[in-house]
């Protein structure tokens, strides 16, 4: 017998992974959940039927939603992490020193603990002193939080099911309240080619929301269609190309397995039909010098 | 019933597309040929049940094996494509009004046959009075002929079945022969998650044989992992980014769907862990100015 783990696409399009077992398996309040092992991406998480991480590639989605943000803004001492339960997100924030406090806030407890027992790659990092894992609502957490961050970072699944409110207009006017001056917030976006009306919607929600709205693509080997994308925004005159500094990533010494200097610049190149679909609503990028 | 074309591909991942009906079917004399309409991509066509190309993203193929390297060559007369029977190629080449002589040598006319009658959108390239088309063994033909050309476009499958000698040291000792002294080869590289030692391996044949040696990479939606990669490989000096001049691409008028002049320099921008895997081999990009 074969065993697959299998994700159907929209677009009349399956994804079947071969796995050798399943290493966990829950519906919980809110989801699905099941992790396996696969024959050729280690350890993967789906929730609903959809991959989340494998232990193969998810150093390009955990990179890259995190650095280009915490190379371009001046000093990020405090964190907060929507969803991400699986710990990649931490992790790789966590690697700037600059970093003293990290929140994460993830709906699920499943995911939390089927990562901790089954993907130390990524959860370890839930471990460090610096982090503190709230078992919440995100949506709620940022209508009713005192607390102050300079980075948000908005880690979600797709726009269904629990997900849903984290796309919309009320929630992103919440994250900007909790933003401190000059903060950003960096969010999952979905797929350039399959999702091009989410992309306006979201791009046309920060858009009314924050000074600065940008959209950057990253290549993801287990997501469909694999060019993927995330939404950089900030409240200050912040430009994540203009006001980037190759110099920084240099100085770090940070080891990287897809982020650097040249991939950040060129991840905010955006192919043409992208670009059309998104032109009346990005900011342009600020002239260095 | 529902009808599924099914792409298996050896890190166990299926990758299956729900299929309305078979258009075309044939076993030739090098491989199985398959077109077939699909449900989300329009028609596609399967070489050995491998996607070669899809109505609906074939645009970020052939722009990006063709027109960065139209737009660093100072100006293209004569190009040779390799392979590419569905046309796609050869109808990007022709945009440029410099080219006066653009011949295809497919090895199988099964391809071309196939194509010809079930996808114009880049076939009907194929009917240009500039076009030659031969119907010939591509490894013989560089071997053999007299002529000389500005550019050769490797447009192949995967380095299985009839394609193999296309990713060998001996064809690129005689695709450097037929090139015109600066002259430039492009060559579809395979993917950098799935295909390192094959890249490597290319990278390190061209390496021997051409005084730049460049690497860049594409998203398609229909290929496994969705980043890909092409090489670009000169005769002379030219340097594919300190050499290309953003002014040609706005002059051009041209309409893209993928391509630009910020996608061009993009490209050329690898993520880590594939910067490392070629590093030893690759050219420096020349400094600007």
């Amino acid at each position: 017998m074969s065993l697959w783990a299998e994700e159907r696409h929209d677009a009349g399009l399956d994804l079947r992974y071969r796995v050798r077992r399943t290493l966990f398996s829950e519906e919980s309040e809110f989801q699905r959940i099941d992790i396996v092992e696969s024959e050729g991406y280690g350890k993967m998480l789906f929730n609903d039927g959809v991959v989340m991480i494998s232990e193969r590639d998810e150093f390009v989605y955990h990179e890259m939603i995190v650095h280009p943000a915490l190379f371009v803004h001046p000093c990020v001492k405090r964190a907060l992490v929507i969803g991400g339960g699986d710990g990649g997100t931490v992790r790789e924030i966590l690697r700037h020193p600059s970093v003293e406090h990290c929140r994460l806030v993830e709906i699920d407890p499943a995911v939390v603990e089927g990562c901790k027992k089954h993907i130390p790659q990524t959860s370890a990092a839930l471990a460090d002193p610096r982090v503190e894992v709230s078992i919440a609502d995100g949506v709620a957490f940022v209508a009713e939080t005192d607390e102050r961050y300079d980075l948000v970072i908005v880690d979600s699944t797709d726009p269904i099911g629990p997900a849903t409110p984290l796309f919309g207009p009320e929630f992103y006017g919440n994250v900007r309240r909790v933003l401190a001056p000059g903060g950003v917030v960096v969010s999952q976006a979905e797929s350039p080619f399959y999702e091009a009306e989410r992309q306006r919607s979201m791009v046309s929600i920060l858009g009314d929301l924050f000074e600065r709205v940008r959209i950057y693509n990253y290549s993801n080997l287990t997501y469909p269609g694999g060019l993927w994308s995330f939404t950089f925004a900030s409240t200050g005159d912040l430009c994540p190309t203009g006001d980037f500094d190759p110099a920084r990533v240099r100085e770090s010494g940070f080891e990287f397995e897809y982020y650097g200097a040249d991939v950040h610049l060129a991840a905010f190149a955006l192919p043409a039909f992208q670009a059309r679909n998104l032109s009346r609503r990005l900011t342009p990028a600020k002239g260095r010098g």
